[in-house]
């Protein structure tokens, strides 16, 4: 038996078969030992859940050489934050921490315009659900750029308007779908702009840039790739560098989705409720303890270790042991989702007062419109 | 003989029916005597220049209760300024005279998106050539929002993204025809905050609105007028009033276009070749000199009448005499265009000299992008 923490690494290469036959997204594994040669990578970089990329070897020699990168990233405000959306904001600390400038957008365009959620509501999700929890889980202010697209720089709003004049409807249906709205669009040439202004000089000129996604996102990476490419010779843009990770799975077994509470856990989720969600979380259990004593249970295939993994077990000795008990037999799911529960308790209840600290510093990490 | 300077007012209405009968447009004269009661009118109003209009009464209210209102219009930075394009900043200055406040955009963004002019030129074009000709003619500091659609206020890039979510492509397809493109699309919705902006709180909070159009732009107003309602109950938005001009005809009685040089006078042409465009320009005399003696001129189809009414003879006395002594045969063109040359020639060499007093005074003006 091996002593694995990576059980999706393989399955999501086929899973996303076609993105990287067709599409060039290499697998990240190709490029985590360089990384190793500059910095210590993020645990989800080598627990398999970052599993693809674009052009990381570009982050990876500026990291060597010490030159500035950005990485760019988005929060929506239409639903709360959840842990689906943490493993973002993860990532996000960990290259903030090794000196990359961040750009954090708060997409209040497609949360109007394509959402339809409120202006009032939305700017309220973004400050006090998200915002204030990217705080409470580290994010600094240095060299920090947390904007709502409704209240940035002129100059972002000049590359939108230049970019509307050299991307096609033709485009945007193949990578969008037929069924365009024209707040989509608006949203669309916004997205482009988010990715690349910060190589504008206004923004501090040329630097790579690396936009974390999950693989949904990369018919809009492609499209954006090309788009810099049309204003090489006006702005020296040049393509971003990308890295595509796993969602995790919903709490029952489907997708994580904002419209099914009963699929996620809030970050700011009452412990007893997130611990009871836990308890009822689907696992990669067999149909009898007999069975799962003789087989071992499928991690790959469970919330619970997803969980372990993505957020509640830093050390990959622990979890690696979590992952051979479980293959082996030696523990059974209820006695390893009270575990779990413990852990997310322990994590919220810590989590909830470092939130309440961070709640007086929303201002100082963003300007929000007024309405 | 009747003595009359507005030869076209009737006209105008027969050939704009469907404005009239099907989308509720009003001829302009019903609104006149109204007008004449609170302030004294412009002559392009009262020499059937401006033909007709939506909602005027609001405007004549707002001046007899000495109201604020606002005037919006825009300039197209992609080609010369030339005489037609000054009848309407010459309605600018008479309403900013009024006490209005002005709203006047560089529409930089359709001569980039759409036209596909470089940046730099249009920039320019729109300083040295419209802005500082505008200054020339008079345009005043006081009560000024002159603004480029690419440098402005961050509430203005906020109303676009909204305006996006509440507009369809149907719509845009009725009002702009099949052909859409991504900076049209962006390019309209633009537009439209133009018009709708200065309205909204950070602008002084509501206020009655007027456009000056020429009758082509109607679709446009409808459609602005039809989102105006859909941000009732958010801004407390209300339709703009607009006004609809004449245009002028070019001087080879085709229509007047920036593509065609010898259909245009520009405001800096040099005077010897602006006087010989009128000297060879379209005229409204008959076939021989014996024809013209008995059945006079026909001033309603003659470019140098409109030379006359719309910017060379500020008296509507003499303006009388001239049609009256034209449509009875006592002058032929040659002797006529002769007087029009003179006072032309004499209107360039004074405005050349107020051109370039006016030069220094731009950056006083407008906040330019720098690229």
């Amino acid at each position: 038996m091996e002593f694995r923490i990576d059980p999706w690494s393989h399955v999501m290469i086929k899973e996303y078969e076609k993105l990287f036959q067709y599409f060039g997204i290499r697998p990240f594994s190709e490029v985590v030992d360089e990384l190793k040669s500059a910095v210590e990578p993020h645990p989800l970089m080598v627990r398999g859940v970052i599993f693809g990329h674009r052009d990381f070897n570009n982050i990876v020699n500026a990291l060597k050489r010490g030159e500035e990168f950005a990485v760019v990233t988005g929060l929506m405000p239409s639903g709360r934050m959840h842990f689906g959306h943490k493993m973002l904001i993860d990532q996000i600390i960990y290259y903030q921490g090794l000196g990359a400038r961040i750009f954090l957008i708060v997409a209040d365009v497609e949360a109007y315009a394509v959402r339809k959620i409120g202006r009032k509501e939305s700017i309220e999700l973004a400050l006090y659900d998200y915002v204030t929890n990217y705080i409470a889980l580290g994010l600094s202010k240095s060299n920090l750029h947390l904007y709502f697209q409704s209240n940035y720089h002129p100059k972002y709003y000049r590359l939108i308007q230049m970019i509307s004049r050299k991307l096609t409807f033709a485009e945007l249906r193949a990578a969008y779908g037929d069924d365009l709205e024209v707040g989509k669009v608006m949203s669309v040439v916004t997205q482009i702009a988010d990715i690349l202004h910060p190589q504008l000089r206004e923004f501090g000129g040329f630097k790579d840039v690396l936009v974390p996604v999950g693989p949904d996102q990369d018919p809009h990476l492609r499209l954006t790739r090309d788009l810099s490419q049309r204003f090489e010779s006006e702005f020296g843009l040049k393509p971003p560098a990308s890295t595509y990770h796993r969602f995790m799975s919903g709490l029952d077994g489907g997708k994580m989705s904002s419209s099914r509470p009963e699929s996620y856990i809030t970050l700011n989720e009452d412990p007893a409720i997130a611990s009871q969600k836990l308890m009822n979380a689907f696992t990669g259990g067999r149909a009898t303890a007999e069975e799962q004593r003789r087989l071992g249970g499928e991690p790959e295939k469970c919330v619970i270790y997803e969980f372990y993994a993505y957020h509640l077990v830093p050390d990959d000795g622990e979890l690696s042991k979590i992952y051979y008990e479980c293959r082996t037999g030696r523990i059974l799911c209820g006695e390893c989702k009270l575990r779990a529960s413990d852990m997310l308790v322990k994590f919220l209840n810590e989590h909830r007062r470092k939130y309440e600290k961070a709640v007086d510093k929303v201002y100082e990490y963003i300007n929000p419109p007024d309405f």
